[in-house]
């Protein structure tokens, strides 16, 4: 039905249902004995895909003007991903605050854009700064896995 | 930021987006010896969900006007479904067509369309109107397990 179809589409709106479905907001931390403070300081942004469905995170990626798309070899899916915190910052954040996710992952995005200012303004550089992060971020998925608990990173921030 | 917000949502195309990622459609048949062509043809909308999520399904169901939310048991997820004719053919499918789809699941919707169109002008009730039905429905899917193999319901419909 053409005729239906010729009204333009709300790609904004599409893009939160899709992300408030299959997308991830998280924040991880590594090891960096060169670091001052010991850890880097990991937000990212990500939406899982089978590669049969890749279309709809290239027309994502090319919506928000970032991220790349890298295969995951461990379950055969594709992934975008957005690492760069000025277009986490400037491009995924803006969109999702104009564009509300509706479900509790909504949660998880306002703990993530808090945490991408703070390091947006070099916070994770210093202790207190870092402190403060890590205890906002295990607040986040908290189904999901994480490599270090939330003390082994805090012990040497005091 | 209550300023950005402001203004009106287009659920509509939200909701598309979600189910470009956690909607399925699907047809199902089941043995039914009192039936004349000896199966039933069973048509379902359905969209699942982790029960910490369930703010987002009851909102698509006021949106649609249609379904029934049931808890799945067995992988601990919510379920919206619309499995009546009338509501798939009034208010499910013309959603879609008006706001398609991006992913390849849209050839699956497709094939759903024919499909509820004919279950809505009684086909499935005679056996070359069955057979056609089962050969489309099987297109579907094709990662999804079925109990019957197509040959298991087109041996009896010659």
């Amino acid at each position: 039905m053409p005729a239906l179809n010729s009204f333009k589409r709300n790609i904004a709106e599409y893009l939160s249902g899709y992300v408030d479905g299959e997308g991830c907001f998280s924040v991880s931390f590594s090891r960096r004995a060169k670091l001052l403070v010991g850890w880097e300081t990991k937000p990212s942004f990500s939406i899982s895909q089978n590669q049969d469905r890749a279309e709809v995170i290239k027309m994502i990626q090319k919506f928000l003007e970032c991220g790349f798309i890298r295969r995951d070899y461990s379950d055969r899916t594709l992934k975008l991903e957005v690492r760069s915190i000025n277009d986490l910052v400037k491009k995924v954040i803006p969109h999702f605050q104009k564009y509300p996710l509706i479900s509790s992952k909504r949660k998880d995005f306002e703990y993530f854009s808090k945490i991408c200012v703070m390091v947006a303004r070099r916070k994770h550089l210093n202790k207190n700064g870092l402190r403060k992060i890590v205890q906002i971020a295990y607040k986040m998925n908290p189904s999901g896995k994480r490599k270090y608990k939330q003390g082994d990173i805090l012990k040497g921030l005091n």
